[in-house]
């Protein structure tokens, strides 16, 4: 039984005012470091530990993890960022407020960018300096594989072999796995997991701060999966998502 | 040319304390977490950077390197944790006062202990609870393996396999390398950088909390060292380090 942690950044500083953040790297604030702190003691106070830990290259995912490794004294252990755990790329409405961009395209438009599976958000154009070839951190990539946008569905696809190559290989090994990671990433990740099918992925939302915890079984299918923390909190947290400006 | 940066941390509550720490995981003081800010502010005003980070498994040396990637904003850089980097083992002294073990070995023994390159503390008995075998961060590591005590000799053989395999392979690629760590694994590192004599490293300090940058030339070999920081206070640093408990 190998046991698997998700966990969700919580409110950075443009989920706050309501803009499209995807892969522009905005940091928590002081609410989102708060939410941190409740995953770590969530996790340790049900007794749950990791000893390997993935995350993105944006910073509202690792402060997540810091905040829940110096939390629950687990420091030392190793940390894999990769890309290809950045949140879903909004393309050219990175940095745009959502209402207002509901205001110029209709908020059906909106809602199709923003949780349906096969949808792209305009891209951001090859010279447009939020191209993330313009960004030190991706120097080590084709830039042409670096997406201008993307659908959930393209985010699945760059997700799966940090999944497939990475994450499985420790897991089968015995280790337990956190994952800290972002709203859509996460969601593709449970989609490929539980085997959600796409016309009802839109309708799944996962709340931040609270962890997922799989229970995998030997062939690391899902056996169980449950959140963390009081049922209802947990429900409310995901209504609040689903209602307000959701993931991005 | 590669850059390579060196940063040993800052106080931490047993150098406060003046007890041997060795691989004991205690965390930075407040004096400790300053000194970290200051190595930031130090390399971002000399516009170093690092692309790749290495570090020890002890949250000291990790701290100090997270605050130095928080400030300068390269939460992104991949970072590698490793055993061969932590400090020295200063084996059964571990926990002890200096001040104390000194009344009862006598001052000429204790220096012997901390500083001769090939003089090993006292070993921990194979069931003191303080042996690494029984820390679950070294559970992948062959329990024999483990140092029960640590000349500084001792210390560069392990140490050196994470320069030879690890940062020169990421050197030799171009990319500029901070490694944070501890006082005697960085002692050892510049030992064999600088081909400093066995009977000459007794000599050496390194102070906290000040970035000793290498350039290294095409064969990766030492072309120019130099700490960063008003050349008096980094020279104050080091003497103070050769005075007071220094190292351990």
């Amino acid at each position: 039984m190998a046991t698997l942690i998700l966990l969700r950044h919580g409110e950075s500083a443009w989920n706050r005012e309501n803009r499209f953040t995807g892969w522009t790297d905005i940091d928590l604030t002081p609410q989102g470091i708060k939410e941190a702190h409740r995953a770590a003691e969530l996790l340790g106070g049900g007794g749950y530990t990791f000893s390997v830990a993935y995350t993105s290259v944006l910073k509202r995912a690792i402060r997540t993890l810091w905040i829940v490794m110096d939390d629950l004294d687990l420091m030392y252990v190793p940390v894999h960022r990769s890309w290809r755990l950045n949140e879903k790329s909004y393309g050219a409405l990175q940095g745009l407020n959502k209402q207002e961009t509901a205001g110029k395209y209709g908020a059906e438009q909106v809602h199709l960018w923003r949780r349906a599976y096969d949808v792209r958000p305009p891209p951001l154009a090859w010279d447009d300096p939020r191209h993330p070839r313009f960004d030190s951190r991706y120097a080590d990539l084709d830039p042409e594989s670096l997406p201008a946008t993307e659908s959930l569905h393209d985010t699945l696809k760059r997700v799966l072999p940090c999944w497939e190559n990475c994450i499985k290989r420790d897991l089968a090994a015995g280790k337990p796995v956190l994952v800290a990671a972002h709203g859509n990433s996460l969601r593709a990740l449970v989609k490929h997991l539980d085997g959600v099918p796409d016309d009802e992925i839109a309708a799944l939302n996962i709340p931040t701060g609270y962890p997922l915890v799989y229970e995998l079984g030997g062939d690391l299918t899902a056996v169980r999966r449950y959140y963390l923390g009081d049922p209802e909190e947990v429900a409310a947290a995901a209504r609040g998502v689903a209602r307000q400006a959701g993931p991005g």
